[in-house]
């Protein structure tokens, strides 16, 4: 049950009108520009755009998608209405057709311009199963975490398009035991299968965004991988937090789904014990159904439900503003790593293979304590779309290479 | 004895020849240029490079220092070595004096545009002060702190020109022995005195920045105030450290002084013991014999000596970059609070009121435990500089406001 587009394949691979996610894709001796997908072809914009198809405003024929974020909802969906006219209606088909290209013929880039970058730590299932790791003495929950969804900043400049080559970094860690610290590439690389949210229209500083007013700022949603070294993260974070055990890289997928997509994925999140303080309370649910997955070398080695996160994202937007802090266009802020309840819903390998302790094994007949040079993890997911369908949000993809 | 100039007072207050330091100005109806801060005036630049008496690569016709910030030592040495024999032979006089407006004239805004903004701990003393307040069963430095220079990354999109008013930020803290948390203005509001490095050159991912080639990267010097609200952030910094208790304001100061001009202000930093890991070290001396003063409404608070500091700038840098992050453009980094040995050395009010248990007696006969409302807070600094000449850092300020 999905709407009927002219487009031949329109429907396939999650890629149908009831999703259309907004990328920056070029071809050989071209410009990048915006595209929009529609199942295996990318809808040129800036072309469209061009043809007078869209509303030309200059959004598109742009390198990123910022121009086209600050814009707001009214645009957002405006644009919206009329891409879904004009792949549904067989009338424009004559205008349209050409400007697909096969989505094999381009090469799709980082899609906006990352302002800042703040990553959460939203999962209850992850904070619960870190802190017995890490802190195995001690309550796993830290006593703020039920209070407030508990972040940091993280580094902007090294915020990369899927695809990109990870390098395996160097640092500082100490082993347990040993008296002295050591320096080297990461013996425990890692990565954190997460979900990010990108602003689109900025606020005003001394005055937060509550919660209401999420989709006034929140242009889209993107797949998320917050790679991370555990051991140079471990030594390095007294007192103040993740620092290149984390800053090294994140990658993110491709295309931006918008939030409006993902309407009919809202669920109710889980129930919230003790009851937050008022700032953090939100009228409508805004749990999401997303179901990720992640890979290793093309084998699934976990399937993380979004829809178990304890903190919503209207809510990190809230706290995260609160304080007067003003939110810019191109601020992107990472859910937290995804786990689910079940050993096979873990969102990164630390609690996969529980620190190494327990490795994780793969059906191709190998294990994994943590990830080795030559890996390629990809995370991918699908979420309820409107009239029946299921929506793709693409994929996120990098593979491990050793140090220069 | 300083290098004469034929600017009438143009050794006045630190910024004679010797000195030169960068920023962006503007006068009501014109737009937002570069200009060099020489006694009183400002040298516009623009207006000097399209008159062809300074080189013209529209490095100067913008509105931050980043063209110029990118275009590397040698383009940074070419157009000090030319500023300062324009304005020391009396021959260039009649072409130069047009271009030099009074700084009382003009509004100074902020001088380069932020990439990634990362806030160090680098004073032996602060960490000293801060593990005893906070951690006062534990020993006061956590057990990496003499391996590693520990930093975390701060908000970019909240570093402000000074002068921008300070809105106290609101959010959660828990008092001790209370078992919920409340929401309301911070009652703990404090300043950080530190000192910024702007990062000009960008490096390679992949790749670090060696501690050799630190000034190949760097382009200068500002005064930074990292403004902290204590009580949320003791609230929320487990496990993964300071957000809004930072993220709500950071102020630099409105001069950028190159790096050149602080060669003489070279010193030997503190000895390092145990020594470093080798991509730590560092064979050439990087302690800064900078003098700070911190004034709380006009009233000296502090004088804290940032020769004083553990870790060195290139160090900071070295190890910042050594997981492979590159550098960009406008990527600043902060030293720290900058506290000396002694008590009226402390660089923040967590430490000169002992969290409060002991306010700071200010000489106009009030006391202060944290910041009120209404309290301007003024960092200035000054440095030995070449030709036996004293160098002013200038001034960052910022006043406290109430919440919206």
């Amino acid at each position: 049950m999905t709407t009927d587009t002219w487009v031949e394949g329109g429907s396939d691979g999650g890629f149908g009108v009831e999703n259309l996610p907004y990328g920056i894709f070029s071809r050989p001796g071209e410009l990048p520009r915006a595209g929009a997908a529609i199942g295996g072809h990318v809808l040129d914009l800036a072309a469209m755009s061009a043809a007078g198809l869209v509303e030309d405003r200059r959004y598109f024929a742009s390198g990123s998608l910022n121009a086209f974020m600050v814009a707001g909802r009214a645009a957002w969906e405006a644009n919206r209405t009329r891409l879904v006219e004009l792949l549904t209606d067989e009338a424009y088909r004559d205008r349209v057709e050409p400007h697909l290209i096969p989505v094999t013929d381009v090469e799709l880039l980082r899609p906006f311009e990352v302002a800042d970058y703040v990553d959460f730590y939203s999962s209850e299932h992850h904070a619960r199963n870190t802190g017995r790791i890490f802190r195995p003495r001690d309550e796993p929950l830290p006593s703020n975490w039920k209070r407030l969804p508990v972040a940091y900043h993280g580094r902007s400049g090294t915020v990369y398009p899927s695809g990109t080559p990870i390098i395996r970094p160097c640092g500082q860690r100490r082993t347990p035991g040993e008296p002295e610290p050591t320096f080297g590439p990461s013996l425990r690389l890692d990565f954190e299968a997460e979900v990010g949210f990108v602003a689109g229209v900025p606020s005003v500083a001394g005055r937060g965004v509550p919660t209401g007013a999420f989709r006034d700022h929140v242009f889209g949603v993107v797949l998320l991988n917050d790679w991370s070294a555990r051991d140079l993260q471990a030594w390095e974070s007294r007192p103040l937090g993740p620092f290149l055990g984390k800053s090294f890289a994140t990658s993110i997928s491709s295309w931006v789904v918008p939030l409006a997509a993902l309407e009919p994925a809202r669920v109710s999140p889980p129930v919230q014990d003790p009851a937050p303080l008022p700032y953090l309370r939100c009228d409508e649910p805004w749990g999401l159904d997303l179901h990720l997955e992640v890979l290793i070398n093309g084998r699934v080695a976990s399937r993380p439900p979004f829809a178990s996160m304890y903190w919503t994202p209207p809510q990190q937007l809230a706290h995260a503003t609160v304080n007067g802090a003003p939110l810019r266009t191109g601020d992107l802020f990472g859910s937290g790593t995804v786990s689910g309840p079940d050993p096979d819903q873990r969102g990164c390998m630390l609690e996969l293979s529980w620190d190494g302790r327990e490795p994780l094994k793969l059906d191709d007949g190998t294990e994994r304590s943590f990830l080795e040079d030559g890996d390629t993890v990809t995370i991918r997911a699908q979420a309820p779309g409107a009239s029946g369908s299921r929506i793709s949000l693409g994929e996120v993809t990098g593979t491990v290479h050793p140090p220069h």
